[in-house]
């Protein structure tokens, strides 16, 4: 993590090099899809131009169509972008709301759902015993049509009675599964990982199987505290950076 | 994602088959350092085979250094597997903590201390002006002897008057803070992105450039809200797993 400099000499512009400099820390998810870049003064203060060199480098970016300007607010990070979506995770916060309210698009498809014994780890999440059933979910997410995510979500079977067959109008899981069985789950936990998607994943997310992802397996509970879902998710590394508020 | 099975006739004999399984299953963090595999019995009927091959399984697992037996209590993640770390993220837990309390031995090494100006996404959530200087810490952490995080952290300078002087006898950094500033930083924010380390990283982490890291972000605030420290921590991918309550 150095900082960047700039090179007084190098023949480049000084708009361009900081045009460069912002690019990157757009693809890198410093600034974040949707969120408002530093104002002219501060990049000026900061990179040590004038604010004409800055305005010049904004106007590089919007015509790359990296960032986009509005009146009197600032300058934002285009969804477009092809950068890094800030996603939110909270108890409550899913998917599907979150998208939407960063302005974007939000879609999921389904690659698969059927009942199967519990993998060990998910079992013992799930306080289920050997014998009991899941329903396990293979669902790919889109966020404006690029895909995102992709989840391999758990329910024990005798808590969602007949939900492979209701899965065809299928727009949000958690709505589907409120208005189909009465429940709310709520995230309890969650853990972070860095690591490679398999040759499966890679293709689903339509990445190399060298691009990294962020692999968050999570807890849900309903409000009585009862486990009710385990999902192991896997993040495209380059779509996505998640935020968490410790209360 | 796929559920692993059993190849039934494929010549290489059932225990080992399920070594192999456990075996990547802890190079994948999915049982990390510390933690309890299921037992012999769970296992048995996971994997539908019979309890002598799971006992085969393990003590293979035990002849490679990845897992250890504790008489009564079951079979544990061997700290010196390699393998994943599972470390905890909470309002309050640090590094040196988190690691003590894994059985793991933790160490700290500062690669820089300087006073400078803070880069903007710094100074934006530090709530600092432009003239305001910060002290920037590099941080390389270590878990049991191997490189597992480095740190860039960011105070602003008013705050810890003469820091550099101080880091000679560093343990712990929020000891230090906490004894020479009456400062407890406690972490209000972090974001989770899984991206790859830059060459100044990669070498320090010890691991080639195409490995993935999760880089997390967090912003640290005094008990009164007043925001104290920004941290940007890079941790090796394949050594740990960061682990968050949502309460």
């Amino acid at each position: 993590m150095r900082t960047v400099e700039f090179k007084r000499h190098n023949g480049v512009p000084y708009y361009r090099q900081l045009a460069d400099i912002l690019h990157r820390q757009i693809q890198e998810g410093i600034f974040a899809a949707g969120e408002k870049l530093p104002s002219e003064k501060e990049l000026s203060v900061t990179y040590g131009v004038n604010r004409h060199t800055v305005r010049q480098a904004l106007s590089e970016l919007v015509s790359r169509g990296l960032v986009y300007k509005q009146k009197g607010k600032g300058t934002f990070v285009s969804p477009a972008a092809g950068g890094v979506v800030y996603y939110r995770y909270s108890r409550s916060h899913r998917f599907t709301q979150n998208i939407l309210d960063l302005g974007l698009k939000p879609e999921a498809k389904v690659l698969e759902v059927r009942e199967d014994g519990a993998p060990s780890r998910v079992a013992k999440s799930l306080n289920l015993t050997s014998s009991d059933r899941v329903i396990l979910l293979e669902i790919l997410r889109f966020v404006d049509e690029i895909p995102f995510c992709i989840s391999s979500v758990y329910l024990p079977a005798a808590h969602v009675p007949g939900l492979p067959e209701k899965i065809n109008d299928f727009t949000s899981l958690h709505q589907l599964l409120f208005e189909s069985y009465g429940l709310r789950p709520v995230r309890l936990h969650s853990a972070f990982h860095a690591t490679f998607p398999d040759i499966d994943d890679a293709l689903m997310l339509q990445i190399p199987q060298g691009q990294p992802v962020l692999k968050v397996e999570s807890l849900m509970v309903t409000n009585d505290g009862l486990p009710i879902e385990y999902c192991i998710s896997r993040f495209r590394g380059d779509r996505c950076k998640i935020g968490v508020d410790f209360v």
